[in-house]
């Protein structure tokens, strides 16, 4: 990071007037273990959302999208080890009960919680044990890096980063934290993510700006392909720093928005680094499309494909399965002019095997980040996505039956 | 098969005047194994093919489909061990000179021979082994299983099949050869396919069945969602029989639709079965989906899940990442009107969880063969797709760095 952007400590709560507090409630099997989180704002925020496009989409988030129609929020309650998805109207419900719960806990109007839920597909929640368990919630300051833990289901390690930078000459933060891409384990599915700042943003802003972050992030991250059905992103902006609102207007939005783009893609490439199995990072660079969209495209074809992933895991340069990949794609491309490069060494030109040394190209995969670079020369479209290899241990996790 | 179709052997020379010629010319490492073969029909047939979308099709691909505008070809030269992929104007040079060489040996026209070629991306032909190969090929009429094992990469056996059936009164004879889709070991790609035929057929016709038969069955199975750059299938058909053309109008046309059905279905089929690490075939039966392309969507997305894939191999009745699947397929869904069986077990119902018994839906995951039933409830759209697991097996096959 450079120097304008001061990385600090407390994540989610470092931004002035946010606080935290999580509780085991004994939603799952081991009592020990923390499961239910609020994060709250000392007062009301322009807040927005992104969520999963899956049509089977979980109960939280139909409950999410529908309160941050207003564009306001205060809190949310989390919760892990159950996902209330596949769970019809009792889910629904349950769903709303959760924030009229947190709502009487923190004291603010109802309409101002919101809910997100992560673990096992199909079951009911355990309403007496979140009642139960939102009531001796107590949330201070200091339980950003608390909050980062209570929302894991089997990532292996929490996700958080908060940074400090200034606007209108005034000290502000932005904090946040995630959790797991990818399915993890049978059901663990889902991405969450929350960013929490004590700028004053507009909204309408705030809301352009989350969703172009979301996608040059966390839509470019891949681990096994699987869309969840509770992947939910949601921005927190309570004013407290009180510079003047931000929006395209301001000379220092580009401040703002570089460090929304450094927190969403720090955390997206720790998402994908904790990936299921995952021993290297690839990260992959398409430039020279003939617009962005196409360069999307490709890149994610090339995170995607699972035979490329296996010669990752094997450190074998294959570049063949990136050819394949590139062609299945869907991107424009030339048969005669696209480039491919891993690390520094060029493997194929203009289509074609480059004169390349074997040991080389074979050296430069055995890292634990692996870059590949692909030249379409056709136009300016650049992208840039994140994937990890594939494992016996994504099959270890996927298949060990849990009755 | 029931009494109107009778299978017997050999394959793509069953029908009436086909050869096919086989031999071991040293494109492979190992110089005992047969990797270049001929099949021939005795005169010119009426013929169509599918193939490959990839925009980084390789070389022989590029010669059948330019070939095949004509709609007649008289046979084809087939090589593994080597796609001839990403390998320029050379290996596209390489390819019509292969078709030279063959139409030499036969002594027929050089425009009605097609290419194919699997095996690694990026190399360009052995041509000095491929010319004296072709020289030495003997051609006879019982060497369709020779033929089928010579196409071979590493495919762990044969996929081939004939049957016998009446037309206008007539025996008529189909006969099929495939070979192993998904990406199977570094670089060796492709689905191969070549179906021959003694019955007189409508080149328009063919054209279209040929399509329609190929949609419902090599377009509906799927091993890793990896899509090779020279998947090739072609239909010859010379007419030996002396059937009357088959048309639209022709009163059997529908005998002849049925007869290409089983044999592609039966040949998609083999190929998930033979996929790499695969221990267990899935039939995927979605219905009452919007409209067709609705329910190849839905039945394709559960088939290409890698988490629903892993839990197959673990025998694990999740029905939550069918769900998942379902959600993130694009299909048309309401959340509560859709139903999940695997098996004759209903774990879904209304889309949440049905009253089932968990051991016996783990009991119909013990099987060889699984078929998950989706019933969306929206209209008439229903497809089927096949798919395997995901398994140790394929990490191992994919991940063993041939250096």
């Amino acid at each position: 990071m450079s120097e304008l952007f001061h990385e600090i400590d407390n994540c989610v709560t470092a931004p002035q007037g946010f606080r935290a507090g999580t509780v085991a409630s004994g939603i799952k099997s081991d009592s020990t273990i923390k499961d239910l989180a609020i994060l709250a704002s000392d007062v009301p925020c322009n807040a927005a959302g992104t969520f999963t496009p899956s049509s089977t989409r979980a109960a939280p988030v139909l409950v999410c999208q529908e309160r941050l129609k207003s564009g306001k929020a205060q809190a949310i309650v989390v919760n892990s080890g159950n996902a209330n998805c596949a769970t019809g109207e009792v889910g629904l419900l349950n769903a709303y009960r959760i924030t009229e719960l947190a709502a009487a806990r923190l004291q603010i109007e109802n309409e101002m919680v919101l809910c997100s839920s992560t673990g096992i597909i199909g079951r009911q929640l355990p309403m007496e044990k979140i009642t139960a368990g939102v009531n001796n919630i107590l949330l201070s300051s200091d339980q950003g890096n608390a909050f980062s833990e209570a929302i894991l289901t089997t990532d292996t390690r929490p996700k958080r980063i908060a940074l400090e930078f200034q606007i209108d000459g005034r000290s502000v933060r932005l904090g946040g934290v995630t959790k797991g891409a990818g399915m993890i384990m049978p059901n663990m599915a889902t991405m969450l993510c929350y960013l929490t700042t004590d700028a004053t943003l507009d909204q309408a802003w705030l809301q352009k700006e989350l969703r172009s972050a979301v996608a040059d992030s966390f839509n470019m991250i891949a681990i096994d392909g699987d869309m969840s059905t509770n992947d939910t992103c949601i921005l927190f902006a309570n004013g407290l720093a009180g510079n003047s609102a931000i929006n395209t207007q301001h000379p220092e939005a580009g401040t703002f928005r570089e460090a929304l783009r450094r927190v969403t893609q720090y955390l997206a490439r720790e998402i994908v680094r904790d990936g299921e199995g995952a021993t290297k990072l690839m990260t992959v660079h398409v430039h020279g499309a003939r617009d962005k969209a196409d360069a999307i495209k490709a890149a994610r074809a090339i995170t995607l494909s699972p035979l490329w992933q296996c010669a990752l895991a094997g450190e074998d340069p294959n570049w063949g399965r990136i050819v394949a990949a590139l062609g299945a794609s869907g991107c424009e491309l030339e048969q005669d002019r696209y480039d491919i490069l891993i690390g520094d060494v060029q493997v194929t030109k203009q289509g074609m095997a480059a004169a390349y040394n074997q040991q080389q190209a074979h050296a430069v995969m055995t890292g634990k980040e692996v870059i590949i670079s692909v030249d379409l020369h056709l136009g300016e479209g650049q992208a840039t996505a994140w994937g990890c290899d594939l494992t016996h241990g994504y099959i270890d996790e996927n298949t060990l039956y849990t009755r």
